[in-house]
């Protein structure tokens, strides 16, 4: 096991103007772990309920995803999200959310998941993401997501999460917010004090950016024609960073610099396709393929 | 002369979180000449008053700015705008526009001005811009900048600009607006039907997207730790543009790659001060670090 990506594993309910489904495969561990395992070999954490049908579980298998650390709740129901987009991507309305099983998830690593190098925490309470990181004997490269429900919430847990974090992933809003600080580039200096030692801030069809404490790297996003579902995109950009870097094991600055490219190329898939369509049947060689088109759209000559 | 450019020449009183001025030079043919001088010998048309100083002729002057085309009409105002920006940058409210002397502005080139190789045209109305190509007994390489008053309001005077035009500047949404596409890589094919073989996207903080008939290129804007002052960012863009370009004096996709990221950074200088007072005593040296700089941040490997 190189990865282990603790998070939700849920049921989507989606509708935006290019179409609708119902009840389709979708959480943070689910989109992280499926591109991540396109890098190396990843184990998730997750529970679900009896409506997590052995389709769903297919899908993850045949990626290769270790699952013994998937709980399955005998009479439970599985993390339900309904949400409706605009004809701009980034306003999204949920309409309903139901935590169902996950309302009293208590993430158990299995044994063999105990050695992993590397571990992702999703974006769920402070406290459990805590408890993930009680159970290592020895801490792994650990990269957590959050949002500003914990950022205002959980405030101090999470300064204790970041205490122990190698990387944070957040959004432009969730950096301000945890900060306090208006511009990005005063933001990152100041959660590089708390603990993670590379932060990188998603900023969607705008790319990403990266910063650590020697420089930084500005990530373009994958140009598309058309964005159908941009659901998951943040986790499968997490989890292909993620995967990437598990599989170069560093953290080296051209490490990162190619993780955010992989991470970019990845989640520009998940929105091609409703749920995880896309990235059911995708190969490390198409993957390979638009980072070469991305890095040929973006290279200049030094002056 | 090597390149011409055409557009308001302004007093503008701007008030942002980081302060006011009252009444300082601007207008998008004061910033896009500013930035283009840095690379290539620049002379602008443009209309003022008698409230049109000698200090604010002095700043051009200083820059080698060839003022031979810019009228000044006795008794008259200077184009006066008053603008306010909100805690984002991207939110910002006029207060008042007063046209004056530009209201009954026709572009008049000086005769030394005829055998320029290239040529930006300035957000002005579509009769005006075409009014000025009809002046040239040759066509020059052309740029043209526009805006939604005139793609809503003189969309065929445009489209006949548009078919004179090698460069068109806009935005994500004056493109979408102009296409009727909503995808940006959709509308970039469709505008470059209509004559433009280059169209450069204009994203502000999220920097630029070029589009040629070959490919494309994506440019990081250059991250600051603040800005002071947004105004004519977009401007300065173009004419940093259009003076690299007109230096090298090619449209290849090499030198399209460097002028948006001569672009790029020559407007991340103007948001650091108010006005033009950052532009005032900027030197190629500064320009070049900064281009390294971004270089340096945008810069990975392929796979």
């Amino acid at each position: 096991m190189d990865l282990v990506i603790v998070g939700s594993v849920a049921l989507d309910t989606i509708e935006t103007p290019r179409g609708r489904v119902e009840r389709a495969l979708g959480g943070s561990a689910v989109y992280a772990s499926l591109a991540a395992s396109m890098f190396c070999r990843t184990g998730i954490v997750g529970v679900v309920g009896e409506d997590f049908t052995v389709v769903h579980r297919r899908v993850l298998e045949e990626r290769g995803v270790d699952l013994s650390g998937l709980e399955s709740v005998t009479g439970g129901r599985t993390f339900f999200w309904e949400g409706r987009y605009g004809a701009d991507p980034n306003e999204r309305e949920t309409i309903t959310t139901e935590l169902n099983v996950f309302e009293t998830f208590r993430p158990r690593l299995p044994e063999g998941f105990l050695s992993a190098g590397h571990l992702f925490l999703g974006n769920i309470d402070p406290d459990l993401q805590l408890s993930v990181l009680d159970q290592f004997p020895e801490r792994p490269v650990t990269a957590c997501d959050t949002m500003n429900f914990w950022i205002e919430g959980k405030r101090e847990r999470l300064r204790d999460v970041l205490e122990r974090t190698d990387i944070l992933f957040v959004n432009d809003s969730e950096a301000r917010q945890l900060s306090g600080e208006s511009n990005l580039q005063q933001a990152a200096r100041s959660i590089s004090q708390w603990g993670p030692r590379v932060l990188v801030i998603k900023k969607g069809e705008h790319g990403a950016h990266l910063f650590t404490r020697e420089g930084g790297f500005i990530a373009p996003a994958f140009p598309l024609d058309e964005v159908v579902d941009p659901t998951g995109a943040g986790d499968t950009f997490a989890g292909g960073f993620m995967g990437a870097i598990a599989a170069a094991g560093s953290l080296e600055d051209e490490d990162l610099r190619r993780a955010m490219v992989f991470g970019a190329v990845a989640a520009s898939f998940t929105c091609e396709r409703f749920s995880v369509e896309r990235l059911k049947g995708l190969t490390i060689e198409e993957i390979r393929e638009r980072y070469d088109l991305l890095s040929e759209l973006a290279r200049f000559a030094r002056d």
